[in-house]
């Protein structure tokens, strides 16, 4: 068993001629028996057909799911009436090719929004890439979901459930802009650990906090947001003390490709940990984590290698939770450049400003408020970001 | 009586070689009487010492002022104990050179933040200015605001009161950029009219709200944001309908200062008015226009001229609010490109990227959900605001 196959799962990438540029647009997984499965879509009130179709999919099987299927190239968003029938369309298609019923079929699209779906090509690409299920196929599922990526981002973990192991393998794709449009994120990691859909559910839902929940490239979330896990049965089962490794093992995989999603983003030179502690609350610390990693004043002076610390300070006064100013101590990596609220005595500029020529480092904050912490990660808000997204003509 | 000048107030500019680039750098106005007098200040957590002191005075002295005192080149921010004294010495040598009690004054300062204030120049300043007061300098006063300002703004309005016309003077500074940290907008506005401190709060809280509080350069609030207005009493009486043609007054006055800041921002080339209507409530369209006008999708789309509907209602999804897509109407100017949540037949590209090449024009959303509307002016998120926030070194 290499990392391109996981007990219980077959893949397929296809070329449909979706993409304009054209290469893999179609991906589909199958899974032999109906798979647990839990989802976390986009919390923009603007959803793409897609999304309310899988998620009336996931309600109304009781978490179970015997395929996904994904075209990149066109995201059928704000398509109206006809993008319902479109996407319900392709869960049929693939219901055909995989043997299962329509209702068991995830669909996901990324891509330009506003067009209708070449269902022509969509469909022939779903029949194709139903005719090319393998169990080795997952890199080819994980190229045909790219769009403007630079590359495809792909992870696989093994964790000991038992007295055997369980395979994880998981990709991503879609931190930068989709052109002409806004990104798109699309996730999908699959398991042969056996797991119901009840702790599933809950297991994704704390994974994803601290890693796809807690990563911002330009703060906004597109129509189309799909995270989705499934879990073949094949493998060990997960529970109890081992249902804690596995969501030890599923977050450190999501970690490593939310890392991977930030750095493929559009422009993107630093990936910034911002680290909260000493808050009130977990929420508390989440909400200025997120301000501070969404501020442009700061992701500029990220961009600039500028130890702002000014910048950091009001972002933090900005998350609109309460705050003693005056005793908040600020790092870059290991060095204090605030103390209580003022510079501290051991700031360095250069120094400071050297750590910031990183591709990865770590800003903390302290607020000494309590022993509530959290982070997100950051990103550089650079000439690229605003050519990618100014200058772009579709 | 030019525009220089309103009845009970003097002003004055000085320069006290605060600023490193010279010129005007201490501003002040005294009233020969106690002024009527309503503030709003950041809402910031972090707040900088002249911002806590002056809501103290303003609070102890049961909304009277008889002046401001304002040094441009250092906000007085981040200075942790010594601040507050110095904020105080400016105060207490403000009352000497006015002669009037230390409480009485409203202190402002704006510049770099987390350096102590070079209190010799700052009160050899103020001594200057006190020595220079003149009934027609207000120029100077709006010139020493200034920091990295392009062009002082200034708007008058004259408004009758019964049988005779009141003045109002107002002036402001600071949407883009302060180097090397963030924004600051101070605005000051001056009256004859004669308004008791609560109706004047009341009335500025109104007039603040459509204007100030809608306007977003990049959605960072600073620890100094100062916005005050003082009435000396000496013209006409503002009450009953006087108040309402008062406050339209008023309201008109700011926003002109609002469009003056907006334009004056860094690499600012578009000012954009966002407006939504038919929305549930005026809370929730105004919520949708801040998040469409901060969006950096949607600021980039204006930067490059790119009719992008998609990332405008990709926006208007993201702002928390409970809306029907497939009701969505969207505009640029009169051109109306989505219906209905789906491109309009009437959307002509090359129009509406025309469109966008003004200088200054709407983009309109009908929501279909109710009455209420509310609007913001957005800006473009261009290579120059990267390059002023990113690439500047101190």
């Amino acid at each position: 068993m290499s990392e391109q196959s996981c007990p219980g799962f077959r893949f397929a990438g296809a070329a449909g001629g979706i993409k304009k540029k054209g290469g893999l647009d179609v991906g589909l997984i199958a899974c032999e028996r109906p798979a647990s499965a839990s989802a976390v879509f986009t919390a923009n009130r603007v959803k793409a057909a897609p999304v309310v179709l899988s998620q009336r999919a996931l309600r109304a099987g009781g978490g179970k799911l015997r395929a996904v299927v994904v075209n990149s190239g066109n995201a059928n968003a704000c398509t109206g009436r006809q993008g319902m029938l479109d996407a319900r369309r392709m869960a049929a298609v693939t219901g055909d090719a995989v043997g299962c019923p329509p209702g068991a079929v995830l669909v996901a699209s990324t891509g330009v929004i506003g067009q209708p779906l070449p269902m022509d090509r969509v469909e022939a690409g779903i029949a194709k890439a139903g005719a090319g299920l393998v169990e080795d196929g997952f890199a080819a599922f994980a190229e045909a979901i790219l769009t403007t990526d630079r590359r495809a981002k792909t992870a696989a973990r093994r964790v000991r459930l038992g007295r055997t192991e369980a395979t994880l393998l998981g990709c991503t794709k879609g931190a930068g802009m989709i052109a002409p449009n806004m990104a798109t994120t699309l996730t999908f990691v699959v398991t042969d650990a056996a797991v119901v859909p009840p702790l599933l559910g809950r297991t994704v839902k704390r994974a994803v906090e601290p890693t796809f929940n807690a990563i911002a490239v330009d703060g906004d979330t597109s129509t189309n947001d799909t995270l989705a896990v499934l879990a073949s049965g094949r493998g060990p089962k997960a529970t109890g003390k081992d249902l804690v490794r596995f969501e030890a093992a599923l977050t450190d995989l999501l970690d490593d490709l939310a890392h991977q999603l930030m750095g493929d983003g559009e422009g993107v030179h630093h990936v910034v940990t911002v680290r909260i502690k000493g808050a009130a609350s977990e929420a508390s610390a989440r909400a200025i984590a997120r301000r501070v990693a969404t501020s442009p004043l700061v992701k500029t002076a990220i961009a600039g290698g500028d130890p702002n610390w000014g910048r950091i300070l009001c972002a933090i006064g900005n998350a609109g939770v309460p705050i003693k100013p005056d005793r908040l101590d600020l790092w870059i990596e290991d060095l204090r450049i605030v103390a209580a609220g003022a510079v501290a005595a051991e700031h360095d500029e250069a120094k400071a400003a050297a750590m910031m020529k990183q591709a990865a480092y770590t800003i903390t904050a302290d607020l000494h408020a309590g022993r509530a912490e959290a982070h997100y990660l950051a990103c550089d808000l650079s000439h690229e970001y605003v050519s990618i997204n100014a200058d772009y003509r579709s």
